[in-house]
């Protein structure tokens, strides 16, 4: 069954496994997850390979080599694999439509979760928020009743594109989303990146479910400040960080 | 008093308290029990015996050898045993009217328990809920002072087996409950698997309390994301994990 | 300046002073206390000494020699001692007017204070509560400006017993208070139980605050469970722990 | 490029140095900080020198020699140092105009950012918030359009000025202050003392949160205990601590 280009270059195909598996391991570490209620992602779209957790496998035992290989539709590479993380089928429809991202990350994160289970965007309170997502993190429509029996992990993937293209969102501006009822999706061009949006996405969350509670007329955060925020980390003119 | 049939494999009782003892002090770990709070037991029908935490003992100190045995009715089967957890009746109770348990998990875990104190179930908002109980998570109804006065813990256990009854719940389906005022009890096939109910448990509970304070309509997710979330981690066709 | 009895057996003191400094690091091992926000003192009523905290020393380096030793007054009884926590009038005033207690811890725990900021007494929502405290835990008067400006630490003390004889509370069944716009002081026959106290009022509060959010109706916990789950943890008939 | 005068002391300059890194690890310590968002600096105003964080480096892998040195313009002092935080404008007004200060400290703390985003000032509500804030924790006005776009950084330290002049506030007697929509900064005579007014500031904003939640009335502490408070820790009078 080994339907990978032996020619692939196997030491990057361990960097890549090596890189999720850390990553998967750094979510645990931020409190991201309880259980095993997670999972990441990279695609090396060259190479044609996506590289993904396991499926319900614990992060103490969790091991480099237990990161499942598939290529760019899902289909599982390496003889004797673990079974991928069921969320799969969302990763591959993401890497599919969003074209600048390398890293996907999923994860049931309380607040963000939270906010998913209300049915609503996280609005842009502050700056905490605007420094990563340039506007409000979207929440998806429900899926049909006709989607979830056929397709539901892929379709997950459906309605999170399609919410970005319907509001004309750039998933590079905003890159992360809430799933109704379910949880968080973030990218990202590192799985680093993807991981740190993850972490991101979680706090502001929880920052905003309280700047609600304490601020009921719930004002936004003005656009020129946002605009502020967003470009003095990102794009042409960022002047935060040592890049 | 060694009541205890002298044939029964020390072996086997061995391993029970010793995976009552881990799962006790896995609680702990889980940051669901403050100083004795909690209790774990198991039960092995076949042998007659069930395994529960002592009353009252620090969980810093506590040994695989304190862990207290009964015969099916919660009488003491060992000389010098221990004082049992005083909730001891409750679980004699579910374990004679669930049959499919061989674990029952209580904690005061501080989220199931601003749900009981409020007399609520907690309503099945999102998939994290889903994936582990198929539907609301039910409250038990307030004992009669005669209940309280005459056999207050075994009544906790008829309370709770009254509402899986009067509901037609399957508590392998909906595996842990409320007792109202008072708290959560999770249980399952094995002892790990029951305190790990009581993780989800609590953690649902903590998101769908901030569910409602975000969403004043109090949305459900749609039933047919119940069954799905459900079952693709259940049963004949569930599709997660690596089993 | 050494005024203390000679003949006090330096044992008896060098364990005092070693209870009240690890009572002390209990204190911020629970999560109780920030900076040095926190005290406990343990009284000797035969010998007549009170062993307390010092003030504004921070915990990661304190030591148990360190700790103050006075007389009933809170008269100070080595030479070279430091300054006793600023709260020790208070302390005296409780010991002299609560006959059975031993010991008194003084925190700022979150929860604790908001309900101190409230203004509120935390009422009676649950058998977590109804285990240790037997009714609503109190909350003081405002003091007043008068004695706020004359004996403000002694007359903390006083606003707290005047309230248990006024409605006749029993200081060792509700084994502490809130005062008002500042927070808990917790007591017990021994420093380990007024500490475990302290924890327990923090827990209580904040499973209280967040029931009243689930529950606007604010339904206590009738008469009779108050009583059992107290009575089957205190008195001559409890049956709970190995006591 | 070296412009620093080359009699300063290396080891006054090391000093500062290893001590601004200390206090920006504390932050992490305690809480304050997700990923790189915080940053602390001292001022030498003899020397002419302040010490700063440099940006978006990691608390990790961060060294005490990384600290980027400027003038008090905030203008570089050391050839190949990293960029100093994009924040150092903000630092450099407050050290111009709050003459008793020496450290400067901002965070994306929790709490703080919750009442920053709600736009309010933090009412004092108990003692905890008087012992080191002689008042509300004021919130600045929104920054207007021009402001973000011409000196962002520079003039966040302007109307954190502006509101502690027009409103006659002490910044010793309040030392902290809220930038709506964006966070906490806090400052202090000495680096520990900045770091520890991020951490109490923290804490008072989460009590208040809920303490709002509690009592709808939203009582504040009465002016007294306001005094007393403050005074028995700071000024002449003050009796707290071993000082």
């Amino acid at each position: 069954m080994l339907k990978m280009n032996e020619t692939i270059d196997q030491k990057i195909l361990n960097d890549m496994k090596y890189r999720v598996w850390q990553a998967n391991l750094a979510l645990e570490k931020a409190n991201l997850v309880v259980l095993t209620w997670g999972n990441v992602s990279e695609v090396n779209r060259e190479l044609g390979i996506i590289v993904i957790k396991p499926s319900g496998v614990p992060y103490a035992t969790m091991t480099a080599e237990q990161m499942v290989v598939t290529d760019l539709e899902g289909h599982l590479l390496e003889e004797n694999a673990l079974k991928p993380s069921s969320d799969l089928p969302t990763h591959v429809y993401l890497y599919k439509h969003f074209a600048g991202i390398n890293a996907v990350v999923h994860t049931h994160s309380k607040y963000a979760v939270m906010w998913a289970q209300s049915g609503r965007d996280v609005p842009p309170y502050g700056t905490t928020h605007a420094d990563t997502f340039y506007g409000a993190i979207p929440c998806t429509r429900q899926l049909t009743q006709e989607e979830v029996e056929t397709a539901y992990e892929r379709d997950t993937g459906k309605v999170i594109v399609e919410r970005f293209e319907n509001d004309n969102i750039d998933p590079l501006a905003i890159p992360g989303v809430l799933t109704i009822g379910h949880g968080p999706f973030t990218w990202g061009q590192t799985v680093n990146k993807a991981v740190e949006n993850a972490v991101v996405l979680d706090e502001v969350a929880h920052m905003a479910l309280f700047t609600e509670v304490l601020n009921v007329k719930h004002d936004l955060l003005p656009n020129y400040m946002l605009d502020k925020h967003y470009f003095r980390k990102h794009g042409a003119n960022a002047y935060y960080g040592q890049g």
